[in-house]
């Protein structure tokens, strides 16, 4: 990492963080000079890589200021909840993900980073020794649980974050789209009432459709990500049951919710006897120096189930992820048995070897670094070509754009467009409600920005130009 | 194989097919030496063979006479359909393979066979070579209908079977389990009438109970296996939307279907316009010469969905399933891409180099002749030692012997009192309803007869003596 992404990294944690408030003056570039100890021309680089992602802006000889929250700008806020008793996303999904399978298609509306950055040349040497081994077809840990020693090293994850974990607590699962059904199967029956946030995976929409659930959903806050108010009144107002909530590296937003709102966020479980179901599937995929906390921390009264995975770390052709299960264990591989039975158990018994080994911290770092980067380009490249008409939302984790198009500009006649030049985005249509206006994108930004993705790009600016021009010239 | 065995296979083929019918006379010593060109002591060998197995008898001074037909014996007839609108079988058999994970337990009632007899070194050496290279973890093959090139091998299989499949019919699942499953999702709504065999895989119990089926089941034709004019009647007497049937090396029992009853079968399904989920798990471990066909076969209208894997060749933890879908392909892979997106893909890539090569076969011709071996060896061991108030059911594939005890020993309090002893066996009560007598077992007979297995088997035998005698003491 170039020392100046790493003075600019500092910073943007502390404007994040709240440490630094909008608008007020950063250190001016002599004073940061002294502070950092680095050259004033990496503390300019810096200062001005922040003013590219938005996060700070500049004055005429009176220097830099930190930037509004972004997310002020980037989520309208509608505080009411609302009511969704039939949900109608599923055929809409499919087709969607069906039409970006083709390999010739750029896959900026993928929900998995570029599979280059996750592929492991130790793991795939520990699998192939492994395969060697008679031991991986005993049939012992294809039942679930699942592996004991891989449930072992997963728990001890999760007690070193400061939640203790017991192998017993986890059951590993064929990916966390698994954990994540099995969960809501478990906790629900038809007619019941959950709440989603309004944007949020397509696969908590599918689910809900699929075992007849009523759904509630709150809006973002605009500036928390979070709504706390809304949340409390829903839950007061219908007799829910379970949520289903991201609150680290949201998709498709990208916001991380603090401490102090899921501190509140498990209170009000508590109080209400809801369940909560934490889809945390890029928990590792974080910039800063922390990986942010999941709900399970603050839940000391074990309502929340969490789920997560190596599908966005290690490839999701693992298929292997799990939930970490509170006191629905029985429930949940109950569930399992009847559907899979477990997930492969040579990959299974491999990630036993990878996971304690150095290499897998060294490859999340290197993971990490390089999404951020990516993100970086990308944002850069968007915000210096995109009509200043649209926003972007940068969040430092993920890799996850979510742009917001004039209003009139429908995300999903820009999808079925750029389709046509084998460009594949996500539109908003896949993650809210029918409902809502569908002027949003989602872009996958893990690629390296060679030709092929720069031309994808270009084009995709070509055609929301195109889209913004048609309003004005129909007037 | 030894000569005597090789005859001994063919005659047992000429009964069951019923070439030559019960009571008839076997061909003497003498004209079976001329016959087959064998020495005597060959001849004489298959002969006892086969009356071990009680396929044959011998009367002093006559010679060998073809038995009365195993399956009279074996199931009882009750020629009437039962509709069963509420199931709860599920926690049972929860309860029961949660028991019978624990690795110091004798497997005798597991659904798999041995592990040792699956281990094929050739394929974990292909495994490894893929876990060498970066094309395992692309993208492509991990979204449903799953790898195209493992699926154009399996349709050419079912091709060569004479059955015309495009690589188009085929998905590939996470087992046989999840094939079933999602066919099952895809063909019923809550409520909708089902029809099963009497005794059938637990699994299709789960999966009606979980999708709030109504199941009507048909018992099983004593002499046929599967019973046409109960099939009939209820198709008559019941809106029946799909069958779940299993007409090859049934489990429990063990029977395999004849192709005139199968054409039937096929003629029913259309005139009534029902559909059939077939579940054919055990298709490649017959022992004659020739792999039954399915069901899929005689289906000229489309009404068949075939469901297999290679669980039981090459390994359960492999989780690599397919369904041959007919015409709801898009139906299937919609439910999949909501609940589990796809089997592993390092292993679908190491099975495309595996399976269309000479080691495949050569492997399931080793499997076929082991596990016959190993399963007439129990047989004459349970023939030797067990009441003669006990029937055993043999048939001449797969790896299972089912066991009637007498009528007032209950199979599940058998299965209780051995699971103390460590060993399991696997109760009538996980395959039939609690309205139907449970005095019968299935005993996994894929182990080498080992110290330990020879152990527990004669452990088994004891506790059902003791069950027969208890009911004598207490008259």
């Amino acid at each position: 990492m170039y020392k100046s992404e790493q003075l600019a990294r500092s910073i943007r944690a502390l404007i994040e963080n709240g440490s630094w408030q909008a608008h007020s003056k950063l250190p001016s570039l002599r004073e940061q000079v002294q502070r950092s100890g680095f050259s004033l021309m990496t503390v300019l680089n810096a200062y001005q890589e922040l003013e590219a992602q938005g996060l700070v802006y500049s004055k005429e000889k009176s220097g830099y200021f930190v930037a509004g929250n972004l997310a002020t700008q980037a989520l309208a806020h509608h505080p009411e909840t609302k009511l969704n008793a039939h949900i109608e996303i599923n055929s809409q999904v499919f087709n969607y993900l069906k039409a970006t399978q083709d390999e010739e298609i750029v896959p900026l509306g993928s929900a998995f980073p570029c599979s280059d950055l996750l592929y492991n040349a130790k793991l795939m040497q520990i699998i192939a020794q492994h395969a060697k081994r008679k031991r991986s077809y005993l049939n012992s840990d294809s039942m679930p649980p699942g592996n004991l020693e891989l449930r072992k090293i997963i728990a001890s994850r999760y007690s070193l974050q400061g939640i203790p974990t017991d192998a017993n607590d986890i059951v590993i699962t064929s990916g966390a789209l698994e954990a994540l059904n099995l969960s809501l199967q478990a906790l629900t029956q038809a007619g019941d009432y959950i709440l989603l946030q309004q944007n949020i995976f397509y696969g908590a929409w599918q689910a809900a459709e699929r075992l007849g659930l009523k759904v509630i959903t709150i809006p973002e806050h605009p500036q928390h990500g979070f709504d706390l108010v809304s949340f409390d009144a829903a839950l007061n107002k219908y007799p829910i049951k379970v949520c289903w909530l991201m609150l680290n590296s949201h998709n498709p937003i990208g916001f991380t919710v603090s401490n102090e709102i899921k501190f509140q966020i498990a209170k009000l479980l508590h109080e209400h006897q809801v369940y909560l179901i934490e889809d945390d599937v890029y928990q590792e995929l974080y910039y800063g120096a922390q990986k942010p906390l999941p709900m399970k921390y603050f839940d000391q009264h074990n309502y929340v189930l969490h789920c997560s995975s190596f599908s966005k770390t290690i490839g999701m052709g693992t298929r292997i992820g799990w939930v970490h299960v509170g006191k629905f264990s029985n429930a949940i591989q109950h569930l399992q048995m009847m559907s899979t039975l477990s997930a492969s158990t040579l990959v299974q018994h491999a990630l036993v070897d990878f996971l304690p080994s150095h290499h897998y911290e060294k490859h999340l770092r290197q993971l990490r670094l390089q999404l951020e980067h990516n993100k970086q380009v990308f944002y850069q490249f968007l915000k210096a070509h995109l009509s200043t008409q649209c926003e972007i939302y940068y969040y430092s984790s993920g890799y996850f754009l979510w742009v917001k198009l004039p209003e009139h500009v429908d995300s999903m006649s820009l999808y079925r467009q750029l389709l046509e030049y084998k460009i594949a985005i996500a539109p908003s249509s896949l993650f809210r409600l029918n409902t809502l206006t569908q002027n949003f994108i989602r872009i996958n930004c893990s690629f390296n920005l060679n030709e092929r993705i720069q031309q994808a790009l270009a084009q995709l600016i070509c055609c929301i130009q195109q889209a913004i021009n048609h309003r004005s010239d129909s007037r």
